[in-house]
């Protein structure tokens, strides 16, 4: 390597890592705000937030940056590149371009209305006034569609949506993926509703000490190996994961008094996130690979975990006992009881609060809607009657109210469209990596009704985990599974969960 | 105001919230690291911290900000400013002149060398091992002798480095009031040390429910006018506060269960901190002038509330039965007891555990010897010997282990030469305040015998809190008492407090 190759590759990394800092702190500001900072510190806060948010877009901008990126693309230098080099000058180069074809003071704009638009929103989803709110989705969509054309449309216009959150997805694989999917789970969505043998929940509304709740979250999380020395459980409105760094891994849950399970699973599920996080290899720390490598795939950990694993039958074969020890109010509620309790299938009108199967759903009409707005030129003031027409169509319930219906997610008033797919591709990765988890460990469902959790991490952490963004989605469902994603191991899973629960 | 001039204003207003804002995330960050966040994530957060930290330094050094500075200070423009304006002027060219005297380069290894140090400072202490710490200190001792180079000796060289602690105050000034001082508490400490008449202290060593404690230390804090919509309380191993701005203002403290007046008299400590910090007046948020005008007048804050109202009588009389009730172990214990008990003078070795009186003496030889240090050259080879025969000559005392002496407190290994008097000027400046409201607020202890202390805590926030750095530590203590510093307040305070106590 020549020392000007030297020297350019150094720069670019000074940068690189200066930029991973910014994220540091600004994860940090983040994770504060949502776990307790004073209330009449937010306007400042926000306005320090936006100092450094703006600094970090003009670092990611730098017309250095893109001299640099240029000079170590070319064929030679590239070569001479040590791979995870090469991997971050790509995915730097991603950004790169997203980003510096966005007019800074477009992306400004912007900044304040999508900040507007999700207040808004807040204030419209409490007083059911869609009307109030679709101005600023409207603006929100327009700004969107700029983009878009700045930043080039894919085969499709929303493709171009897709790519930030899930790298090389399209509409057309989607469709194939999504078309397959509802084709099957709406049948057996129906097959489960008309099942006699529907579970028992009467149990799961009690009251449950918040204390011993949490002190099971802590219990849980150590046995799922979740690194307290690289980590902590700390309390929220909406529970999130952020990793900071692999050493910082913050997640959060929320205790119901009422409910024991929406603590319980709702931590099980930020582990995953946590897990991936904690396990990036060392090499990666302080570049902007180190974290995971989609949306898709990370929510694939998360639901692995929580679902896979933790609404399992051997999961609580083995943890019943420790969790009727500490709430006493579910002695007389059986361990099969508990289980078949936990794994309700019906149909509802909130995506946060479904269950593995229509979940789903509830995904797929989200992505529908987008499609049509960015592919179809679905209006804002069009989309609550579509809206309630799919969920009666997918899910045979439509919603009284918007506050209900098309207002339940924030998602779109910040501007976040494409995101939505992700959580469903998660489903479908955690059941294709399930799969094969069950052929390459040895008594895998022994291990987990034995509490022997850590040769799955390990499992994950050294096929998926360790790698950060040094490999793409479809990279790593193709190493490990020697195919790409295919939904019929989500429904082969859900099928085969269901007809024993629900004896059909 | 001409057009040029608006325009060099409003550039340099938005490059001095810029910093503050730099300010506010840093203090986050610190404040995490602090309160809880993973030891294994610390690396890379020090790194974080050095990003933001380099490019805080860069802001407030560019040479732009000079030339503003420069065009604002031209005497026809200056006048034409506001009030606030020119003295955000004025302070801003003051830390300008000291930051851009020293090279980056030299001001960064002086950021490795005092982070280095500070942690082998901490492996010493624990291991008692001065001789693994003197090559670290002799560095950051050379280091700061190269920045009194750079910034040009005052009266004396050591009168340099007083300058960003305490504004104004020389060696010669601290010469006139230490010197009074120390002449007239030895002499009180030893008339106490052989008075008959010892309090009982036996009964502070008791199991203290920790949840107890906590629940009395938010009472006492709501009770003192702490606004916990613009601040919280959590736990620190060692207790501070952190004004990240006058709506968001954070106070740690800590909860031992043998001892139940660590955690009360540092709860109040901190609490004199934030009512400051919280009491700024709005028109200087967003600027650097937003905080505390200096280290000295800030602690006479925390020392005020902790030491002049909250080791007095009449608060005691007021909230003692409240304690009682939360702790039934002192319901044998009298208030006078109680408050004898915690008003015990002791000549001891270690500074944060030493009493209202000999805390000063403490002081008194970290000054003088810090004096020694850069105005003789004393080394830090020779700092031991001095350390143990000052504190022989003037506490009675001297300590068995390095660990007890000149290794127990963290100053010096992270370069704060020049800080340790802030915290005597702290107790005369309170002394010589509250010598003023007792005439100027009518009834004053009744006032806190009855619990009534929003009058007073208003009068400090009229006099001193709102203006921020807006008035320098000699205008405050002119404006408000009439007259410039004078121990005599603090000995006539103290000589009083023990003639009862101790019935001398």
């Amino acid at each position: 390597m020549s020392e000007q190759t030297k020297k350019v590759l150094d720069s670019f990394k000074t940068a690189n890592r200066k930029i991973k800092s910014f994220e540091e702190a600004l994860g940090v500001l983040y994770w504060d705000l949502r776990t307790g900072a004073p209330r009449k510190g937010m306007d400042v806060r926000s306005e320090v937030i936006g100092e450094l948010s703006a600094d970090m877009f003009k670092l990611s901008t730098s017309p250095e940056l893109g001299e640099w990126l240029s000079e170590l693309e070319r064929k030679e230098v590239f070569a001479s590149l040590s791979e995870i080099d090469q991997r971050l000058v790509t995915e730097t180069r991603k950004d790169y371009n997203r980003s510096v074809l966005i007019p800074p003071k477009l992306y400004q704009e912007y900044v304040v209305i999508t900040s507007q638009s999700e207040s808004k929103w807040e204030e419209a989803k409490e007083a059911n006034d869609y009307a109030g709110f679709k101005p600023y989705l409207d603006k929100v969509i327009r700004y969107t569609n700029q983009f878009i054309d700045l930043w080039g449309a894919g085969q499709t216009r929303y493709d171009t949506l897709l790519e930030p959150y899930e790298p090389g997805m399209t509409v057309a694989e989607l469709d194939r993926i999504f078309g397959g999917l509802r084709e099957q789970l709406v049948p057996l969505s129906a097959a489960i509703a008309s099942s006699p043998n529907q579970p028992d929940t009467s149990f799961l509304r009690q009251q449950f000490d918040v204390a011993a709740q949490k002190d099971f979250s802590l219990y849980i999380l150590q046995q799922l190996g979740f690194n307290f020395e690289a980590g902590r459980l700390d309390e929220s409105m909406h529970p999130f994961a952020t990793g900071l760094n692999p050493g910082d891994v913050r997640i959060t849950t929320r205790y119901l008094k009422d409910d024991v399970t929406s603590a319980l699973f709702g931590t099980i599920h930020e582990c995953g996130h946590a897990l991936y996080e904690q396990n990036i290899m060392d090499q990666l720390i302080g570049t902007t690979l180190c974290t995971g490598t989609s949306m898709g795939i990370h929510e694939s950990q998360s639901r692995f975990w929580e679902n896979v694993i933790g609404r399992s039958r051997p999961f609580w074969n083995r943890y019943y006992k420790e969790l009727q020890a500490r709430f006493p109010n579910l002695s007389h509620v059986s361990c099969d009881q508990f289980y078949r309790g936990n794994n309700v299938v019906q149909p509802s009108l909130i995506r946060i609060e479904a269950d593995e199967l229509t979940y789903n759903l509830h995904i797929i009409i989200r992505y529908e809607l987008e499609k049509m707005i960015f592919n179809e030129g679905l209006t804002a003031a069009e989309l609550p009657e579509v809206w309630n027409e799919k969920y009666k169509q997918y899910l045979g319930i439509a919603p009284a109210t918007d506050s209900d219906g098309v207002l339940q997610d924030v998602h779109w008033s910040g501007g976040a469209f494409g995101y939505f797919p992700s959580y469903s591709l998660g489903n479908m990765y955690a059941a294709q990596f399930a799969n094969t988890m069950e052929q390459q460990i040895q008594d895998f469902w022994q291990l987990v009704e034995a509490g022997n959790l850590l040769p799955i991490k390990e499992w994950l952490a050294d096929k998926i985990y360790q790698y950060g963004k040094m490999r793409t989605p479809s990279e790593l469902v193709q190493s490990i599974t020697g195919q790409v994603l295919d939904p019929q191991y989500l429904v082969t899973y859900l099928t085969n969960k269901y007809k024993d629960i629900y004896k059909l």
